[in-house]
């Protein structure tokens, strides 16, 4: 796992408080990356072909999610101040935009009519995702906790996977 | 490995006795993880039908098993202290709840009469160690030595993985 | 992910500034970590058979990754200065070559007009890398900024994947 | 990568000279766990039939490898002090023993006439090895190089992968 919790000093309930904002940025991002790895998942097993530019398109996506951690860790141990806040939406907006790159190779590469294709189809959810991320950072320097809001709304937004990706793996 | 011990000052054997609860608590979270990994490879492996819920079980498996290493450590730490036993047991029971939810989760996807289904049965282990969990939390307030023990007959008792199990991934 | 950047304190943006060396270098490594898993990837596919000797030449590989985050860290953090360029370049230097000997036992196993054979053919990239590499290492000691620009062009040089070894491997 | 290496301050190649046995360590643990996960590799995929003993035998071994990076930075830190070196060899004793029981463990479960048990045949080389770590394992008490020496000749002896159970992937 690459997320990580530094063990607190202290044995009592009270020593667990001080962790809570960083164990809710460790819940965020554990369902943010999960949700993209059950879909980068499913899209890569619905694809029948994978050339370099696929690859790359790929390593695009895992540089900004191997950011996650760091950005993660800033935001918990500052309490979600606004400059944080917007880094991490950054971070999931980059992430968002290299998921979108790496669907549209993908139905290059298969073809407009391939299975991949028509189950990607206008991929609404990663739009509308991308305009909730861009305004949660520039939400962030108001009122950080909308932004947070914002990016929980997006988490629960993906929570079910896409049904005609799984009908297309599934066949 | 997501388990890990800090390297002591001193180059004696001296300077290992204060790791002795945290090598202890290393053993115990050890164990616990080989015994979950070695029973879900046994269980995805029995299943023939997995979709997104499925993987979604399974991420919330992995969500509590990925906090092992941070209530592991400060159990270890803490020298077995009531409040961090608690919470140690507090993960291994969610853990084992959500573990259950998967196989029920397995089980609606393959149908009531499907090999995997069979397989997991009525889960007697299951349930019981969901009992010797809760009980094991309860204690650790009054007399934390004997929620370890009770951590430790958990371990044992599934150190025999599921022969029923292993038949029908061997079929 | 084997990088990793530590949370700096401080919520503003002028906290991350002290980490934009550090950063640089992460992308490099990450660019570079990727070019050889993607290219390695490609190769081992393309390649029918894999013996003994082919295994130890990939440890050989592997050691020199390996070393990757350690050299990073220490040219990140001192700023890119000449011992740390050096050795960051030595690292390069050492795990093309090892990369060019797994290239070879390969070919060696798999005949001089086996698939892989043909595919890597002269490899002139892994050559005029080792070059440039060992160009980097030496100017260094003069003038770093070169050698950090050399190693940029090198990392820019193989973003291209290999047309050849990917038709081998889709055939 | 388990092991790990910290980043030293200065940027002078002076700064490394302290690194040392730590990377002295750092090389002769990578050779080892390669060592093992090249064997392992070859003997899991020689064997046909593996269940829940086979399962457990190999979390075992796991278990003495996942400390080599505690034994290995231990004994580095510690300039090959009697104490550390004598751990370093008892976790390597522990690997040898353990990787002993899972290759039994194979043969039992596949049968005294399958080609797992044909390739591990005597285990001439396991064998010597759990001799000169015990042997080492004493000596360090005395004169810990000598210690130091019986770790790379056992290291060195296995490096030649086993020809036969090559045969047996092969065949």
């Amino acid at each position: 796992m690459v997320l990580e919790m530094k063990v607190p000093h202290g044995d009592e309930w009270s020593a667990l408080a001080p962790l809570f904002p960083v164990f809710f940025s460790y819940v965020l991002s554990f369902a943010n990356l999960g949700i993209w790895w059950n879909n980068h998942h499913h899209m890569l097993k619905a694809a029948h072909h994978i050339d370099g530019r696929v690859m790359w398109a790929n390593l695009h996506l895992l540089f900004w999610l191997s950011l996650m951690p760091f950005v993660t860790g800033w935001m918990g141990e500052n309490h979600f101040a606004s400059v944080p806040v917007a880094l991490y939406g950054v971070d999931l907006l980059m992430s968002g935009i290299a998921y979108y790159f790496l669907a549209r190779t993908l139905i290059a590469v298969n073809g407009a009519g391939s299975p991949i294709a028509v189950a990607l189809g206008r991929d609404f959810k990663g739009k509308v995702s991308l305009v909730l991320y861009s305004t949660a950072i520039v939400l962030s320097f108001f009122y950080a906790p909308v932004s947070m809001a914002l990016y929980v709304v997006v988490a629960i937004m993906w929570f079910v996977p896409d049904r005609r990706m799984e009908r297309v793996v599934n066949e």
